[in-house]
């Protein structure tokens, strides 16, 4: 826990308030991040808020509302630095100042390094005391995929599966229902509604007929990637009243089921040639923040060849299933055990009977 | 922790300086299990000893010399009942009896059925109180091989693999050095110091050509089971002047390699046919309690599937190989996930950057 040496436990306790202001719009605010907001004067909380999706006010916004006048001379938390510029709504710097809020305490500075700090410097033009860097480590963590889109212009790329203590998503006959328990396919349909999409390969829509849902009103954007588009006529994915489903294809790629789907509502896009990072690259026009794949071992190993995973998440389920195939990922071209991809800054944490270990892949 | 009601906090401290004495002998005891022995008079500790190899006296005869005539009246703390069968030493119970010891804190029964609790009513005939059952879990997992040995006349079989966050235990080339850390290396060194004998297949002898020691002055008999003998002339485990090596094969193997390798100081054994169960029988017969299959995934399934296996430890590497090959166990013939083979009784530790997981197969 990384804290700036101005601020105090009650500094930490109201950012961490913050933070869970901002979880209450998970997987809701893209392209935008996650935020909350408190303003607190003399040891009470006056105005609480947090930015429910893009187009809506930002936090600070909603926390200033509920003040009311008691603003004046108050502090406030946030956990990104406020706006400086005009977008969709005003800058909320300019709020601050007008509210006549005295101190403001901010998580971390914006990601973006084109406007990073400007906001600070606004506030303190003002005269206004601002503390940075308060919870700094969690405040990252929260809008990590927000983070990496600012600065790489493409979404946030997370692989997620589950294999056995023999290192097997599925049995040699294909079947793999299930390898974890219900404490982490739980955990899974948090995972989802936390991402703004979710993406599949052919293989997993012939083997598994997923709903890749997160069993909430929130849902993430159904994705399939499949070249050949040799798949089912019937599948959970094809039914877009539960969610939207995007395939994605080549464009002379099994025509009469492209006509099917799309009478079907479900939206087709032709790539060419289809890629990981080409899906990525189109994900991000539509705003996505983070994209889960949910894929097989030969997707999973394209998409990291083409720079689409940042962070890794494998549930391993301490059962023994044998055989020979269904690797979580698939051919590298490593030839060395020394060439292999390390992760970095990883966790683990037992959920249920299984264990879930995550880390990240280096840029 | 199991503890019995009669034991005080000084019990549970005095059985757990018994297990500590015991494990001096690690790996050098078999077939007799590891046991320590603690005499205190007064609350003061006036003998101590434990159990170095067979032939050797028992535990308590070396605490009671330590103790001399102050025995009349002690306590005699023993992690295993003490036995009441003349053998190669005189029954320790006699020895007990005969010191004038009071009182008996025993930490678990003897796991033979046909002896189990004779010891102790042989104690408690002569007036001396007994309790049992103090730190019994530890006790049980301190010599779980020879209590399983002891129940199931077969040694104690441990499947020892390191792969990475994606199932492999080497690159589709099969190189392999290496998957896991100095941390976890180090530890699989330990636990072959633990263990009676080492068994590696042809595959590994080809690929890995290891060496297979504990790096200590105790170290395993190393074994080698291969059908077709099919292995090179040159392999640093034809080397017997670092540790004895057996060579399991069948009897028309490669005769020519049979006959450099019994020159060389090897040990050939014949089975028809070579199987993992007819290999832990002949272990058993050489008073094996407990044998560690390092071997890659076609025998570690042939020694699953053969009941060789009890106990799995699978150290799992933060880090992606990729690749289609190299599975840590091979084909069990389950066309089901729900087939797998839940591991019982699991425990995870991180070693080092890698993380430990253990468990127990059922019988």
């Amino acid at each position: 826990m990384e804290t700036h040496s101005e601020a105090s436990s009650f500094d930490i306790a109201m950012m961490q308030r913050c933070l869970e202001l901002a979880q209450q719009a998970l997987g809701q605010t893209a392209p935008n991040p996650l935020v909350g907001c408190v303003v607190v004067k003399a040891g009470q909380v006056i105005g609480e808020g947090f930015h429910p999706k893009a187009g809506e006010p930002h936090a600070e916004v909603f926390a200033l509302r509920r003040a009311g006048s008691e603003a004046a001379g108050a502090t406030l938390y946030v956990n990104l630095e406020p706006c400086s510029h005009y977008g969709r709504t005003p800058p909320c710097s300019e709020a601050v100042i007008a509210a006549g809020i005295r101190r403001v305490v901010v998580g971390m500075v914006d990601p973006n390094p084109q406007v990073a700090g400007k906001g600070i410097a606004r506030l303190r033009e003002h005269g206004i005391e601002v503390v940075v860097g308060v919870e700094a480590s969690a405040c990252q963590q929260l809008n990590e995929a927000f983070v990496f889109r600012i600065l790489h212009q493409r979404p946030f790329g997370i692989l997620k599966y589950a294999m056995t203590l023999d290192g097997k998503i599925a049995a040699s006959s294909g079947h793999s229902a299930w390898v974890t328990g219900t404490a982490a396919r739980s955990h899974v349909h948090t995972l989802r509604r936390a991402c703004d999409a979710v993406i599949v390969g052919g293989n997993t829509v012939r083997q598994d007929n997923p709903l890749l849902t997160s069993r909430t009103s929130v849902t993430p954007l159904r994705v399939v990637l499949s070249r050949s588009l040799d798949l089912p006529t019937e599948a959970q994915l094809w039914d877009t009243s539960v969610a939207p489903t995007l395939v994605c294809t080549e464009p002379e790629a099994n025509l009469p089921l492209q006509a099917q789907l799309k009478a079907q509502g479900v939206e087709i896009q032709h790539f060419s040639p289809l890629t990981p990072a080409a899906v990525m690259a189109h994900l991000y026009t539509r705003g996505c923040l983070s994209v889960l794949w949910e894929c097989g071992g030969t997707l999973a190993a394209a998409a990291i060849a083409d720079g689409a995973v940042q962070k890794v998440l494998a549930f391993i389920a301490p059962k023994i299933i044998g055989g020979v195939a269904a690797s979580p990922i698939g051919e590298l071209g490593f030839a060395k055990m020394t060439q292999a991809l390390q992760l970095k800054r990883t966790h683990w944490e037992a959920i249920g009977d299984d264990l879930l270990l995550q880390g990240y892949l280096e840029e």
